[in-house]
């Protein structure tokens, strides 16, 4: 399996580099390309339809005045993603794709809304500040919410999922988690988030570092850790990122909390790694340390921090142009371009 | 006019601040967004319908041993394009983007290729160690097959044109104008092209800085600096940036080639240079130099350095998406979401 894997990458990379274009010429392309035809397990890969799954969830922490912005959001956003005025579906509409939203955790009713499905595990987290923020049993429900979601893109012909998410207070969870799982200081885990003030980001550093004191530490169980320190819409996307991969989805990681729920699912199964593309580099702090963690290098370098899944949507795109790329670009044979040629005497 | 420019560019930001998302959080999509409003005269801008012109022509320099592909090539990719086999093709088709290339000056006779718009100047360029590669005549002959180009993408309801090139030595001769026109060294301005070795790397700079003793220097005319280091394909793209900018057309600018021609076409009228979109930064070496004269940004950075216009072709969804995103998403008043509050008492 794993020498087929490698013959197969070795033929990609071939058929790459035999297409009418100098060697290497196409840059990041080709990397994308060469991996999803690993990933396809063949050299024609395609990306004919792919879906954003968004989680919706909301935090105990959030209670700690930790955002810009009241928990009420996470519920009103959620219902704007449905009515289609959101970011994430003005960019899902420009570059066709599917959007469906779940909610794995919103703190509100939103039984009766059309379209969204329904998978609260909880109504929000619990503060980690003062016990955990989830069981483990609460975190693999909301990871089983994601496992479905991708479950239904895969069935409905999707090659590709893009992970997004929305909930108040995320990037602290987010940082909390990604400190708890490598060790870095909140000073470099803790960002602004959706723009709070130096004051309220001093706290915010506090509060994670309260939460460290009180759940982590390299004796704590994986499990008991992500649980403790993440959220139910970072749970969902690691099960989504763990079913896709299962599946040979494409999957792409959209921002900082994407990414750090990715590397909480790469931890718990290290194999999922080749089927993660990400989309871009968040301006949020912490996100450069998820990614130098995972080894990633994303498409995109926008200075954006919105989350829903925007970075993913912009990137799903060029994703699918990689994969036409190495299916329909002519080889230099084929189109009867001459190849290069030894340097010329030099005058 | 100026002052209602400003004007309109304050209504766009602050529209742009009324959407339903954290203060800033699209980054770089915010400013395209805000650039296009501008450069349309309207709070509702939008891109239904772009055209990717590619401009092709050969180099006297291509005889000087400064490539790692025989001039022939040119006239070879060409008629791949035609034929719908090269990258930009490829891309084009997945970012549904109009393809017109034209012929300003490639060596061969291409008059029965079906598709191709004929505009030949000359075949190819002089070789400028020996004279002028054109005469600003010939230039300017060139200018207009750029200036037709975008006339017919106008006319055909496109509100966006993405300017890619193909000639064998033209990172040279880019290189050389580069040098000539910012006076930066050929060690800055010239890089591998399409993949010399080290040996071709050192002769294509002496080549290079030759071509600069005998055409470059503070006491040169512009229009006669510009022929004599130029190209015909740079020529036709600084014309074309110049017509873009003046139907207020969105012109966006490739790789290394592409930035160098607009280059020229800002200085010789810097009023075109709101109407400038830089797609990617090219692994070329001298393109850095550049971007930072033009003061320009660009959207991608993915080690890309094929030109075709294949940057441009991967960053107009983007542009459109910026587009879509200033008309279509929802303020927080119209999706009822709440503005972000004071911060609230500590604990």
């Amino acid at each position: 399996m794993q020498n087929s894997k490698e013959e197969l990458r070795a033929a990609a990379r071939l058929a790459m580099d035999d297409k009418v274009k100098p060697l290497g010429s196409l840059g990041m392309l080709e990397e994308w390309a060469v991996q999803l035809a690993v990933l396809q397990g063949t050299l024609t890969p395609r990306i004919d339809r792919a879906r954003i799954l968004i989680f919706a969830a909301d935090h105990g922490v959030s209670a700690e005045g930790v955002s810009a912005y009241p928990r009420e959001v996470t519920l009103e956003m959620t219902r704007t993603f449905s009515s289609g005025g959101a970011a994430i579906n003005v960019l899902s509409r420009a570059a066709g794709l599917e959007v469906e939203v779940t909610d794995v955790g919103v703190d509100g009713d939103l039984s009766a809304m059309p379209g969204l499905v329904h998978a609260k595990v909880r109504r929000g987290t619990r503060s980690f500040l003062r016990e955990p923020a989830l069981t483990p049993a609460e975190w693999e429900a909301a990871a089983e919410a994601g496992r479905q979601a991708v479950r239904r893109a895969a069935e409905a012909g999707a090659q590709a999922v893009g992970l997004g998410e929305m909930g108040i207070g995320n990037t602290t969870a987010a940082a909390a988690l990604l400190s708890g799982l490598t060790g870095a200081a909140p000073e470099d885990t803790v960002g602004r988030g959706t723009g709070v003030t130096d004051e309220i980001l001093r706290h915010k550093r506090e509060v994670v570092q309260g939460a460290l004191r009180l759940h982590a530490g390299p004796e704590r169980e994986l499990r008991t850790l992500v649980a403790a320190l993440g959220g139910l819409e970072m749970a969902a996307i690691a099960g989504a990122a763990q079913e896709g991969a299962r599946r040979g989805l494409a999957v792409l990681v959209d921002g900082f909390i994407s990414t750090v729920a990715v590397l909480s699912a790469v931890r718990l199964d290290p194999t999922i790694r080749p089927a993660l593309f990400f989309a871009h580099r968040s301006a949020e702090r912490g996100h450069r340390i998820a990614l130098e963690t995972l080894d990633a290098r994303p498409l995109l370098d926008l200075d954006m921090r919105l989350g829903e899944g925007t970075g993913a949507a912009l990137a799903l795109p060029i994703l699918k142009a990689a994969a036409d790329l190495m299916r329909d670009m002519a080889t230099f044979s084929q189109a009867g371009v001459s190849t290069s040629e030894p340097a010329p005497a030099l005058r």
